[in-house]
Order: C-alpha cells, then sequence, then structure tokens
C-alpha cells in the first residue's frame, strides 16, 4: 500500500518511522502547508507543498491526515476524503459525531472510504471499552490517562498571558484506581491529577498565573493540580520528551446473583506517544486499503474494523499464531 | 436473536445466566445427551433432548455449542453448522486450524455461519494478542494464564491410577512477567508454575502418583509443579470454585533507532470461568446473528468480528459513548 502523510509535526514524524517497520508499507511523499524547502524528513522522505496533494491522487492508496485535533483536522479530513482513502486521529471524543458525519458525506459523495479518530485514544483503548461493555452488559468502564504528557493541557497553559512555555502531566490516581477495582463508586474527577511545569517571563505574576491555571474550565477545575515554576532552559532539557499512555479498567459480575467478579484491565505505557500513535495509524492504513479494495465507503471509526484487516499476516497464518 | 445451548455442563449453565444478562438474547432450550427429565437448569429453561435438534432448526437463531475441547465438539460443531449458526469454545490451540477448515466445509456446504473459538482464550486474549502484535509489528507477546484452575490439567491428573479427585492451578510467574516487560527473552517454561490438590485411594503410592504428575509430557513436565495431597472432601470443599484469569503483555519499540519502548498489556479475573465464557459466547452469537443477517456464511474466528457487531447499542451511540 502507498501510504501519504499530510502535516509534518509530531504525528506526521511518527507515522512516518512507523512507516519503515511495515513491509507492506510504501512511504510517497509528506504534504507539507510550510515552505517545502524549510522542512527536512527524518528518513530523507520527499516533501510536497499541500498545494500538489492533488496531483498524487493515482499515486497514494491511503492518505494520514497528521494534523493536530486542536487545529483545522475538522475541516481537512472532510476535504481530503473527497480524493484519497484517509485515515486521521480526530481526538476531541465530544466532537467525535459531528466530525463523523462531515467526514461520512464528503467521502460517500466521491467514493471514498475514511477511517476517523484513530490512534490509542480514541482508538485501542476505544475497542477495550467496548468488548468489555459487549461482554460484561452490567458492568462498568473508567479510563485513567498518563502518566504522560497531555499536549492540550499543555498548550492551554500557554495561551495564558506571561507564559513562555509549559508542560502539563497527566497523573492516574492510584487510590481511585484501587477503589474502582474493589467496586466501590468513583468520581471522574478523582481519577487524576496534574503536575504542570512552568517556565514565565520575567517579572510575571507567579501566584497570579498559577492560581489562572488551577481555575481553568474544562482544564485543571476542580482537579488536583500542582504548579512548579522552572526556567525555559529546565522545562526543554527535562521535559521535551512526549510519553504517555494509561489504563482502562473495566469491572462487572456473572451468577445467578452477580456473585462472581470480573475484572479487564488494559494498559498502555509509551514512551513516545506520536510515535506509538503513528503505528496504530499505520496499521488502520492497512485495514482502510483493504476495505476500499473490498468497495467499503463513507465514514468508519476502529468499531467497525475487523481484527484480521490490522495484521499483515494471512487470515491462516493468524489464526494458527495468535489465536 | 433466539438462543439455544446445545450441552449442559459448567459452559451450557455459564451461557444460561448469560443469556439472562441481554435484552436482546431469548434462550430457547437446552439440548442435551443424557435424559432430560434428569436436567434441572438454573433458571427453568426448557430441556430436550439432543435427538430433538432438529426439530429446531425455524426457532432458534444461534446454536451455542458448549461441549469440551476434549469431548466431541470437533465432531459436534461440524454437524450442527449443517442445520443451524452457530458459536462454540474449541479451545486447544494445536487444533485450531483443522476444526476452523471441518467446520467451514460444512457451514458452507448450507449456507450456515459458524464462530469457532469464541472466549477469552481463544478469544478476547487472541484478540488482544492480534491488536499488539498490529501496533507493534517488530514486537512480542507472552501469555501468561492464571492464577486460576486449568481444567485440561485436573482432567489429566484424574486419569493416573489411584486418584480419586484433583484440582490443578495455573500461576503466572511474577519474576518472569517483570523480566519480560523489562525486555529480558523469558523461556515459555519459565512463565508459570503449577500447584496441584490431589485426593488419592486409600493405600495408592503417593510418592510414586506425584512422580507421574510432575513427570507428564505436555502437561507438568518441565514446569515448576508442587503436589499437595488433601482429602477428597477438603477439595470439594476448598477447591470447587473455577476461577481464572490471566494476562497477555506485549512489548515493543519505537523511533528512528527503536529507542522508545512500548508496553500493552491485558488482563483478565474472573471469579467464574465457564460463567465469563458464556458472557463472550452470547456477545459472539450476536455478531453470528448480524453477520448471517448479511448472508455471511463459512466459518470465522473473533479476528473477523467488527467489534461494533458483538455490542448490543447501535453506532451512533456507541461512537457517542465508548470511542
Amino acid at each position: 500500500m502507498r501510504i501519504g502523510i499530510f502535516g509534518y509535526g509530531n504525528l506526521g514524524r511518527g507515522v512516518e518511522l512507523a512507516a519503515r517497520n511495515n513491509a507492506d508499507a510504501q512511504l510517497v511523499c509528506v504534504f507539507t502547508r510550510r515552505n517545502p524547502g524549510d522542512v527536512q524528513t527524518q528518513t530523507g522522505i520527499e516533501v510536497r507543498s499541500a498545494a500538489e496533494t492533488d496531483a498524487f491522487r493515482e499515486k497514494i492508496d491511503v492518505l494520514i491526515v497528521c494534523a493536530g485535533s486542536s487545529g483545522d483536522v475538522t475541516k481537512l479530513t472532510p476535504l481530503l476524503a473527497e480524493r484519497f482513502h484517509v485515515a486521521d486521529s480526530f481526538d476531541a471524543h465530544a466532537r467525535i459525531p459531528a466530525h463523523y458525519r462531515a467526514v461520512d458525506r464528503a467521502a460517500l459523495r466521491t467514493g471514498h472510504l475514511a477511517l476517523i479518530s484513530g490512534g490509542w485514544d480514541p482508538g485501542l483503548f476505544s475497542i477495550a471499552r467496548l468488548y468489555a461493555s459487549a461482554v460484561m452488559p452490567a458492568g462498568q468502564c473508567r479510563t485513567f490517562w498518563g502518566p504522560g504528557v497531555s499536549q492540550g493541557h499543555s498548550e492551554a497553559i500557554r495561551g495564558i498571558p506571561g507564559v513562555l512555555d509549559a508542560r502539563a502531566y497527566t497523573i492516574p490516581d492510584s487510590a481511585a484506581l484501587d477503589a474502582f477495582r474493589s467496586g466501590e463508586d468513583v468520581s471522574a474527577r478523582r481519577l487524576h491529577r496534574r503536575k504542570c511545569f512552568v517556565a514565565i517571563e520575567e517579572g510575571a505574576d507567579a501566584s497570579e498565573i498559577e492560581r489562572a491555571i488551577k481555575q481553568m474550565p474544562g482544564y485543571f477545575e476542580g482537579c488536583e493540580t500542582s504548579v512548579e515554576f522552572v526556567c525555559a532552559e529546565e522545562l526543554r532539557a527535562a521535559h521535551s520528551a512526549l510519553p504517555h499512555g494509561g489504563l482502562v479498567a473495566c469491572r462487572g459480575a456473572t451468577g445467578l446473583n452477580g456473585q462472581n467478579r470480573v475484572n479487564i484491565e488494559t494498559s498502555l505505557r509509551a514512551d513516545s506517544n506520536p510515535e506509538f500513535t503513528g503505528n496504530v495509524l499505520i496499521a488502520l492504513a492497512r485495514a482502510v486499503y483493504r476495505m476500499s479494495k473490498r468497495g467499503d465507503t463513507g465514514a468508519r471509526t476502529v468499531f467497525d474494523v475487523c481484527p484480521a484487516d490490522l495484521s499483515p499476516m494471512d487470515p491462516e497464518a493468524l489464526r494458527a499464531e495468535y489465536l
């Protein structure tokens, strides 16, 4: 399958490296909205201007959209789905239904297939939640994110006047996890705490900034949050990696009186969030490629992809090795 | 969907209870090869003789085959797949490819759909291995079973002359798990140890029986095994539950030089193995029902089932709640 990458930030770079590890994936080129001459890829892959994308319609089987969810992926994916089979990693959970409808319309119009919201959450963790809920009808799931860098929360802090740079870590609360496992009710607010490292301008009011962070609605408000001020150099030196991960914890019961407990958990720990997400997107691109060959069109999510379609192995080998 | 159960042992009883928890499942009846009058179901479901099965072809949408893998499920499923859409939980990993071919032939002959080897392993754990291998092409997976009762190993001990009853527990080796997580090579023999509780006939040679257990090829040989002799009453009293579970541990790497580690793990703990397996089989029966309505025929495994087909929720609700 011939793969194109649209957008060359952290995620685009992750997909580039992931493509190298899959013998059936051939990376054709990277499209950027910056000046292509200014962009240097990690593996020497050709860089083209986004304006040239259309010229590659016959040369690319699946185009992976690597723009961030905070950016314009909700505009980009429908646009590109009119020209290519695509996969994106749109991760703003609340806005997924609207994004799905927009992409579905665009893709159906021109007979393309578009997988949205691929990655690990949404993505692998969504699948873990769905499987658990299907086999434990009266069960509950809680998703614990971290320990890892939340890029959305880091961005939000950077938007505060006086802030030079920031890194926000999400840390799962192990007491809340233990409580959930043992059957207690656990409120969503107790699942995580946040640890922020912030570099500020000289003369900026640190206590005012700390207050602004801790009260930010939709991000830190109501959540246990610590703020540590460091200099910009230390922030770069000690906090430039992008690890992430988490745990989907699910519990249920079986038996005539629900007396027998069941716990199913799926955990992930990745030193590089964008590189691992890139790996998931390549596997999903493989499924898009196969499903499009079978004539599938419109929008899809990980829920609509058979596990077998993600693997480079043929079905018989899969049954022999992994079943 | 109208469900039938063929075979009423531990697993059949588990499916019976699972069906109650799924509003879209209606349990029609249980078929037994014993005298139906001697069989009392837990929930008052009607019991029929296996000889009557054919008469229910129009009354059952999916028949769940609940015979054990050590028994004749390899004969039963092909036979029943000529008359019904079916699901079974055949779990002898090495013999799955042959079973698949036999069931596929039978089901295709009469236009039925047959899901084989459903449950948690093979089943949910197989899916975990497949997803992990698809997103970590150069990664490795190890499956740790237990702590829990291995019914196959318990059976094997019961076959030794002089043994009245036995229960064999599989216990995962936590040191081996830690070693695997940290990147070391771990041999398959190190993953588990076995703990056996055995009741023997009066006058039987305990040390001879212990030797026979520990040297049993394909079961205990080469594995750290402890044997404890108890009286039959104690065995029944303290070891009648059938808990099981395990962990699929997978590791891989990302990055230009593979410098960034990834760990993905899926764990299960179920107080009642057959009841939980019953729950999985009901979810799979739902998928069989839907796929058969779409005209699918032949054999399938969990690898061929889209996650969405397992859930009673409609696709839009699934995207909104679980994605």
